[in-house]
């Protein structure tokens, strides 16, 4: 998928909602936990319930590796299942990865030809020969850790470069500019850092940004959007917790649509406003 | 497994060789190809061939995932079977791992809950609540990313703190000490930087490293010795295809043998000439 074609995606569904399926075994409404596979049935029944509002998908590594092989089987199922029912979804696999050259490599692999991912979230800490590899896949995008949502956030990424001044969340976000392009490179940064928005915006104006930590972590949907909308949208703001866990109970589905539903019109109203609809 | 009892092997063997299990299907020789479980059997033989010279295996995740769910299957199988047979070596996950702090729980249930590895390496840019998690496992260590073998380590590895003048592999040597001891906290430093090892055992004298690099990646045993070890040994030395692809015919179990035989015979003089055995 190129930046245009998810661009289109966002005005058809009046929305930039990624709902990120992290999908705990223990948190699973009870009756599912019966079915053969309850991580995908309760993947199966949010996608179904949210699809209208969601431009994009976000399994979350941890929460299937957790669960062993047998977690694998549930993702792979779940990402065939919005491949083959919902083409049009961006799937992102949220899985922080990064190695050296060859390794990476196979990482790309994994999750590009073994999978059907259209991105994957990587960390930077290992420079240009760790990322480049997920790059050489048409129409498929790295996401790189700049600025994330936590506070651990703060032990490194706001180290100033004694040389340039820049903080290593900036240095990260120039230097990795070299490395792709705004059609095959997006950018992790954290809502509970919405303040730095228009710093970023102003070092990355056309790249797409992931941002994670609406909701449950703290941040305003509303200062994300005002700090960082371009004139392609260029957001992608994920909810994990606040939409899949909306209830625990059988009418878990259905309230994650209200949830899924509010979001997207409060973003709607936010598109509008920024004239992008 | 604690620092004491893994020196105490390392005597006894007289080696501090980790092999890597970096199990490539394309690089298996043709006769496994035939059995029901190529990763699995070629894993299983370099293990019975090599284990009476090695202290340490790493499996690298990549190798695994990019056969996806299978590729796991083959990963569990080959953890099995080392912590059945030989239960006294240890065990890392390789997979430079790092999420947000609940997120970091899962990898952690992952690695230390659902398998049994020992370690897990674990990459810093997300800080302290990214890397704890896993130190909450008694007996289970963190090895931390610090200074890496390849080249994109000088992207952003080296950059020098505005305050501290500290360059950010020593930056996160320092902070990430106060996290953990040198109980359950080790660091990866690339043989390829093997003479920066003097400046990095001034910051952590009684650390565990991780050492990758040596051979097809160019580092010298030697001088990785003279610089790294430590009076509990400290060093971890990482062979990788030097040692499982020392030959891609139906005898490389026998040639992967004699490459481990002759590492740990080199590393049995170093021993000595330090004092250590």
């Amino acid at each position: 998928m190129n930046q245009q074609q998810l661009f289109e995606e966002i005005q058809k569904k009046r929305s930039f909602l990624c709902v990120g399926l992290d999908t705990d075994i223990q948190k699973i409404p009870p009756h599912l936990l019966e079915t053969s596979d309850p991580v995908f049935s309760f993947n199966k029944e949010i996608i179904d319930a949210t699809a209208e509002f969601s431009v994009a998908y976000k399994p979350n590594l941890a929460f299937y590796e957790s669960l062993g092989s047998k977690g694998l089987v549930s993702l792979e199922k779940t990402v065939a299942y919005i491949k083959e029912n919902y083409p049009e979804i961006f799937l992102i696999a949220d899985a922080k990865r990064g190695d050296i050259g060859n390794t990476s490599n196979l990482y790309a692999r994994a999750f590009f030809g073994e999978q059907d991912f259209d991105a994957v979230t990587v960390a930077p800490y290992m420079g240009e020969d760790s990322v480049k590899p997920f790059m050489t896949y048409p129409g498929k995008w790295v996401i790189l850790l700049a600025l994330t949502s936590n506070k651990g956030a703060f032990d490194f990424q706001f180290i100033e470069d004694r040389e340039t001044g820049d903080k290593l969340f900036e240095t990260v976000l120039k230097k990795s500019q070299q490395w792709g392009s705004e059609e095959n490179l997006m950018y992790v940064v954290g809502a509970t850092k919405a303040e730095k928005l228009k710093e970023i915006r102003a070092i990355v104006p056309n790249h797409f940004l992931l941002v994670p930590g609406v909701g449950a972590q703290g941040g305003s949907l509303q200062e994300v959007a005002h700090n960082g909308l371009n004139s392609k949208c260029g957001l992608l703001v994920n909810s994990s917790r606040g939409i899949i866990y909306a209830s625990g109970e059988v009418d878990f589905a259905e309230k994650a649509k209200e949830a899924a539903r509010e979001v997207q019109q409060e973003m709607e109203a936010l598109l509008q406003e920024a004239g992008l609809i």
